[in-house]
C-alpha cells in the first residue's frame, strides 16, 4: 500500500520557534511529495496557532489567564536554546530575513495553502484556557486524542 | 497487513510533567483503538515509574545518587516550559483536577490496567543508579534497546 | 513489504548531550537489527557533527558567529536536564566510563561504521553559519528536507 507510506503526522507539543520552525518545513516537505499531513497542535504549541501575536490574559479562570500570559503568542515564540529573554528568536529571525528563509509564521500560512490539515487540542485547551476565539480561522478542527490517533493510523508520526 | 499501523511504540525520554502526560494520553487513546502500545522509559522518563514519589538518595555511588536526588520523583516531575521551581506544575495539576482530567499518575495507572506494556531501559538505569526495586512493580521488563527495536518492529514510534 | 519496516531515519535536532545518546543508541540498535539508519543533523544537532570539538567563532557573518560560540562544539553538548553549566554531563561521562558505556563520540562512531547515513540540514548550516569544512569528513552528503522525506517513506521516523 503505497498510500500508507504518504501520510505523516505531526504532534506539534512545543511553543518553540526553532521546533514549530522544524515541524513546518517537514509538513511543507511532506506536501511537496503529496503526503497527507496532518498537524496537531497541543499545550505550548497553540501558541503557533494564536490569532494575537502577543501576550493577552485571554479568558477563563484566573490560572488560566496566567498561564495564557506567560506562553506569550505568535510573536514570542521561544528558541529552545539560547533563548536570552527573546533576544535569541530575534537574532535567529535576523539572519533567516537575510538569508530570505520564512520564517514560521510563513511558513505556517504555506502549511495551510499546501492544504495540510490543522488540529487543536481540546484537552489542552481546556487546561490551557485558550477558546476557540483566540485561534486563527484556518483550524482545520478542535479534535481529541482519538482524532489524531485515528487520522494518524498507518502514516508516519512524529512528536516535535 | 492491518497489523503493521496498530501499534505504537512510545519512547517516553523526558521526565517533565507536561510531556509525560502527552505520552500517557497517546497510550492510552492508542489502546481504546486496539494499538499494541509499548512504553520505554529512559533516562528521566525513568522517574515516572519510581516508587517512591519525592526525592531520595537511592543505592549506587555517590554520583548515582546525586543524579537521583536531582531527578527526584514522581511527585516532582517539572514542566518543560515555566517550570518556576515546581510551581508550574503544581498550577497545572489545579487546574487539571477542577477540570477532572487525570493527571500523570491516573493516567500511568489507566495506561497499565489497558494492557500497554511498561519497559524500563536498562542502560539509562544502570547509568543512573536506578534499581529495579526503586520501580513500580507494574513494570513488565527491564530490557535493552535491542528489545524495544525488536518489539516497535512494524508499527509507529514516538520519542517524547 | 518487510522492506518497508526495516528502515529507521531519526532527525537529531537537539544537540543535547543526553538525546544525542539515545539518538546513538537507537542508531546502532537498528542496524544492528539490520535495519536502513538515516541520520539527519540539523539545528542545534549539528553540533554533534562538528570536527573541532570545543567553542570557535566560526565562519559566517557576525550574528551567525555568535550562534557558533553559543553553541559550542562536541565537547560542549549540554544535558537537557541538570547542565549546570556542563558539570552535569561530565558527571554523566564519569558514571559511564567507569560503566564501560561509550559517550556520543564512541556512539557517532559505531554509528558511521555500521553504516548508517549521516546527513546534514542544509538550511540549518545555512541560517548558523556552519560550513561543509566544520563538519567531520564521515557526513554522507549535505542536503535538504526533500532528500530525508524521500529517505524516509515507507520507515520509522523520530524526531529526537
Amino acid at each position: 500500500m503505497a498510500d500508507t507510506a504518504k501520510k505523516l503526522s505531526i504532534i506539534c507539543f512545543s511553543g518553540d520557534f526553532d521546533k514549530a520552525l522544524a515541524a513546518m518545513v517537514l509538513a511543507t516537505g511532506g506536501k511537496a511529495f503529496d503526503y497527507d499531513v496532518n498537524l496537531f497542535f497541543t499545550f505550548w504549541g497553540l501558541n503557533i496557532l494564536k490569532k494575537k501575536k502577543g501576550r493577552r490574559p485571554g479568558s477563563g479562570s484566573f490560572l488560566q489567564k496566567a498561564f495564557n500570559v506567560m506562553m506569550g503568542g505568535r510573536n514570542n515564540l521561544p528558541l529552545s536554546k539560547f533563548n536570552f529573554a527573546g533576544l535569541g528568536p530575534e537574532l535567529m529571525k535576523m539572519i533567516m530575513k537575510s538569508k530570505k528563509i520564512k520564517d514560521v509564521e510563513g511558513m505556517l500560512q504555506d502549511t495551510i495553502a499546501l492544504g495540510a490539515k490543522i488540529y487543536a487540542c481540546e484537552m489542552a485547551m481546556n487546561v490551557m484556557g485558550v477558546k476557540k476565539e483566540d485561534l486563527i480561522d484556518e483550524v482545520t478542527d478542535i479534535v481529541g486524542v482519538a482524532t489524531f490517533i485515528a487520522d494518524a493510523e498507518g502514516g508516519q508520526v512524529l512528536f516535535i
